[in-house]
């Protein structure tokens, strides 16, 4: 009988053929995503229940119970986050956990950047008005001299720095699990300092735990930008709803949400930019993570085959 | 009788009443636009024909006729271009023109990258639709590694070229009137080499000669992106929604109209981002701009008066 491989990402191999191809070639049996969005546990146990070695993983809730059921060998994520799985499970279960985190890096933090200036400008209300007939100018800010805090100065949060510089902006980075020192134009800050001080944050941290709540929005100066591209955990949704309202947030950019697809309270907020989780979503990213994601897991079973 | 100051521009004195007040204090009597748009020619000339010594241009149509019918000593432009101005009848009419040619190129250029990624990301239409409820991925592509053709390599050409530095792309320049050693990681290009390699166009340069009709449409090479932040003329509008309609033209974001305020036929093209000639619409450029044109003009004319 066959070993078989399953696919999370409902995307995967849109991109290219290849990924997949390899898998087929070295005799494995594929089984892709059936749902054509993010599968769910009890779909995912289901699934997982056959003769499945092997996981190409998305942001599946890969939690105990889930693996603790299946005959994984190997999970290998497409991406870099490892936040949806249970890693003392993976122990217990003796699964190799592979993943690729530089993957994500240059799409992420080019999506943040252009996120960035779009709240400084207004450009998506001011082009609907405009295709809707009407020319109506709204007054925007320069990026240029701007407090900026990077929340997470992980690969990500450093290459979103390193893009900003040439616009002259002023760094601040809130990390408390920093283990390398800082470029010394960048300024290191108590997440109070920061919500003080900044113009616009933006999160690149990882894990799920709640970073801005309740306490964090009523620290923070008032008309702040937010930029979400990690975890929609990150930020808690009825305070930031409740910031929306009373102006202490006046725009903002998210692309990840608690539950995805997302079709909550948040879309209602014109003064948002939301986006589908497409942070990595880039033919160029897609195409060499799942190559990545492939080799990687074809290699491990090769190994522990031998 | 006290000397007149006629102001063009709609938005002067929306983020700073400072630059009026220092006018006031001179002594000068301020006529604000009546209009809350552009000023048309007819106006213009009915407007000027009174004491008005000074004006503070926009993009006001200031041809011979109306420079001639006026008894203007001095323009002073809040911008940089001067294209609007019928320079041969400056001199013959003994009118001295001020401009700021430095004054808009931070707002510019930053929208400029701005925009250049929400091309290659879709980031627009997709805020859309999830705002409607719809939760619909679509591919993008990385901004690293693309090929961009700057024309117009001036103080925005370079700026841009200079922004987009760390995102490691490939630097193209077309500037027929290029008067400075390039950087060595660009490359100059005739306007039919960068055509054909080019992924993205972004444009410059100052003048209104139309750039890109017909003969540039074809020569591109098919799933071109563009950007045109200068001036409406210098692209035709009957060849880009030809070149749109063909495919030539994937998507293109247009800041500046032929006509403006513009509600013509590009506004039915979703492919497209509009924006209501918002390039130097900033805070920070309008209260920095708004102050050097009057410091400009008061200078100017207390020598005179001297």
């Amino acid at each position: 009988m066959k070993r078989s491989i399953l696919i999370g990402p409902s995307s995967f191999g849109e991109t290219s053929r290849k990924p997949i191809e390899i898998l087929e070639k070295k005799g494995f049996h594929v089984i892709k995503n059936p749902y054509g969005r993010k599968i769910k546990k009890k779909e995912l146990i289901k699934l997982l229940s056959k003769n499945v070695v092997g996981l190409i993983a998305g942001l599946e809730n890969l939690d105990n119970e889930v693996l603790s059921k299946s005959s994984l060998k190997i999970i290998s994520r497409v991406g870099s986050g490892t936040s949806n799985i249970d890693l003392q499970s993976l122990k217990k279960n003796k699964i190799i956990l592979f993943s690729i985190p530089d993957g994500p890096v240059a799409s992420v933090s080019e999506l943040t950047v252009a996120n960035i200036i779009n709240l400084f400008r207004n450009i998506v209300p001011m082009n609907k008005d405009l295709q809707n007939g009407k020319w109506k100018r709204q007054i925007g800010n320069e990026l240029k001299g701007k407090n900026i805090l990077i929340i997470g100065y992980g690969r990500i949060g450093r290459k979103v720095a390193s893009l900003l510089e040439p616009f002259e902006v002023n760094i601040m980075v809130y990390d408390p699990y920093l283990s390398i020192k800082l470029k010394k134009k960048y300024k290191m800050v108590s997440l109070n300092q920061g919500l003080k001080k900044a113009d616009l944050i933006t999160i690149h941290s990882s894990g799920n735990k709640c970073i801005l709540g309740k306490d964090e929005f009523k620290t923070m100066k008032n008309g702040m930008l937010l930029c979400n591209a990690a975890r929609g955990e990150l930020i808690s949704e009825r305070d930031l709803i409740h910031a929306l309202k009373s102006g202490v947030v006046t725009a903002g950019w998210l692309d990840t949400f608690e539950e995805e697809p997302y079709d909550g309270k948040l879309t209602k907020f014109k003064q948002l930019i939301l986006t589908p989780h497409i942070g990595s979503y880039t033919r160029e990213c897609r195409t060499s993570m799942e190559e990545k994601a492939v080799n990687n897991l074809i290699r491990s079973l090769n190994l522990n085959a031998n």
